[in-house]
């Protein structure tokens, strides 16, 4: 780890905490908890919570503390974005090994600062602990305004469209891509891939859009299309068949799939984190949205009217 | 441990998080997020978290998995209850090694289960990952209804009094008498103790209560009772004087004391870990509180207007 200085136990978890907040500043952080702002009438509350274990879920030479704290966020928010509800809040939860320098933990919390800032959401609390292993836990909070359902994955109806906002395989190519040439000797122009996997990314409010404009149902590419989508099929007592078209490797994953000997469509179907939304709707193609499958009477999931090459994703056991 | 059955690694991530459901059902669990019910008008949402790693919060010798489920809830509902707020929902991320029974994570869910239902509070949602170590984060969700100010660290006024809800001490000499007596080997009389340790009570509503009927202050007695209201004297610019005969050791902790060779008064001072509520008010007492303490100008902590013998708490580095 290129993290120098004083160790979290040198300093102690009270100054620990003041650094971290320091990074990440809020003005509801600071008491036994966070009282958020007054909610919009008619406003529900949505919650979250996703935990990372290093070599588990990310590796230090992989991914830099910053990079670790975007993906922890965008883990959370795109699950708040997929009920169509707007993410207000997160809080963080820190096990570090005292030898932890406390630049990482700071630069953790710029990673987090700088994504929670995209969405005018805001860390406000959190809690360090002494631990063998370095472990990130993420909670996130969400507002859903009014009168219509949130978004759920029980909701699509046969004759929606399947709609994604936001890449496909690309988070499951970069981390090839680093298992085969390590951090650095990533190809510059692969860095984009390798970028999907440490540090991917949400479009604030692309679940807001969707739900206010007719859109259903809804999840996010977490943990590899094909599971993702059966979830929405299973859940909603429907068919879905994607277009193969829609969801072809793109140019870099071609590219990706030729450096490393592995057939991208593994990617595309299996892949997961990429935290890309999808959601189900009768109406116009949402905003930022682009067509990649059709619901439709039966049960599973298929790609062009098949059965897909690939139907297992990423399981923490 | 006394767990048998399958295995988190035997069972997979899928079945895992439905037994633990099964234990702790909550109608809001279930999709990429939890939406909680609408918001009574003018409230506000509350939020906090704490994470608890084995053999440094707790110990499988020492503690059921019952308890340390029991224990997390109290943990982070106490800080709802600390800002004059009703806890209305809990998460639950945990990190277990492959070899971790299922049958504890269920145990560990039928604890968290008992106590949010003394709150009419659910479990609304989690993750489950795999980790060399056991950590359990809890996330809580509290709602702070009505116009008046949160229950904060820095509202305590010259001239008003300090008042406590639950005992004081009671948690750290539960633990004395564990590490000298091991679990089994507790006296009867004080087995109360070890209870007191391994699954501490709050007493759903005071929070409220003490908000409603005009306190301003309030934290719990998490990381010792000097310690504690030392934050309370610092952050509201105050001096406050705790009245030794009100926090005097209880015939339970003189007995404790007599087993283990240790002053009861350390635990008294420097304990933590109680979570009972401790609240500064201009009024009346308020029901389920006693008097421990008076506010005045100044600064520090003092008791009987001497210095304390014991000045430190538990800190995690």
């Amino acid at each position: 780890m290129r993290y120098g200085g004083p160790t979290v136990s040198d300093l102690g978890e009270k100054r620990v905490i003041e650094a971290i907040v320091a990074e990440s500043p809020s003005i509801v952080n600071g008491d036994d908890a966070a009282v958020l702002f007054n909610a919009p009438p008619n406003s529900r509350t949505v919650v979250t919570t996703d935990m990372a274990v290093e070599d588990r879920h990310f590796k230090l030479n992989w991914s830099t503390a910053e990079e670790i704290g975007k993906k922890a966020i965008v883990q959370n928010f795109a699950d708040i974005e997929a009920m169509g509800a707007r993410p207000v809040a997160a809080l963080l939860a820190v096990a570090a090994p005292r030898a932890t320098p406390v630049s990482f933990l700071q630069e953790l919390a710029r990673g987090i600062d700088s994504r929670v800032r995209e969405f005018s959401a805001e860390l406000v609390g959190g809690d360090v602990v002494s631990a063998d292993q370095l472990t990130i836990s993420v909670t996130a909070v969400g507002s859903l305004g009014g009168n219509l359902p949130a978004l759920s994955l029980d909701r699509a109806r046969p004759g929606q469209v399947l709609c994604a906002s936001g890449a496909i395989g690309h988070s499951a190519a970069g981390m090839a891509l680093l298992r085969r040439f390590g951090r650095v000797g990533v190809p510059e122009d692969m860095v984009v891939l390798r970028d999907a996997h440490t540090m991917p990314t949400v479009a604030p409010s692309r679940g807001m859009v969707a739900r206010s404009t007719g859109a259903t149902a809804a999840t996010d590419n977490s943990d590899g299309l094909i599971v993702d989508v059966s979830t929405i099929a299973r859940r909603s007592g429907v068919a879905i068949d994607l277009d193969p078209e829609a969801i072809a490797p793109s140019p870099a994953l071609m590219r990706a799939g030729e450096l490393t000997g592995i057939d991208p469509w593994a990617w595309v179907l299996g892949g997961g984190e990429d935290h890309t939304i999808l959601a189900t709707t009768s109406a116009a193609i949402p905003s930022g949205f682009r067509k990649i499958g059709e619901v439709h009477k039966g049960e599973g999931v298929t790609v062009g009217g098949s059965a897909p090459k690939v139907t297992t994703g990423w399981a923490s056991f």
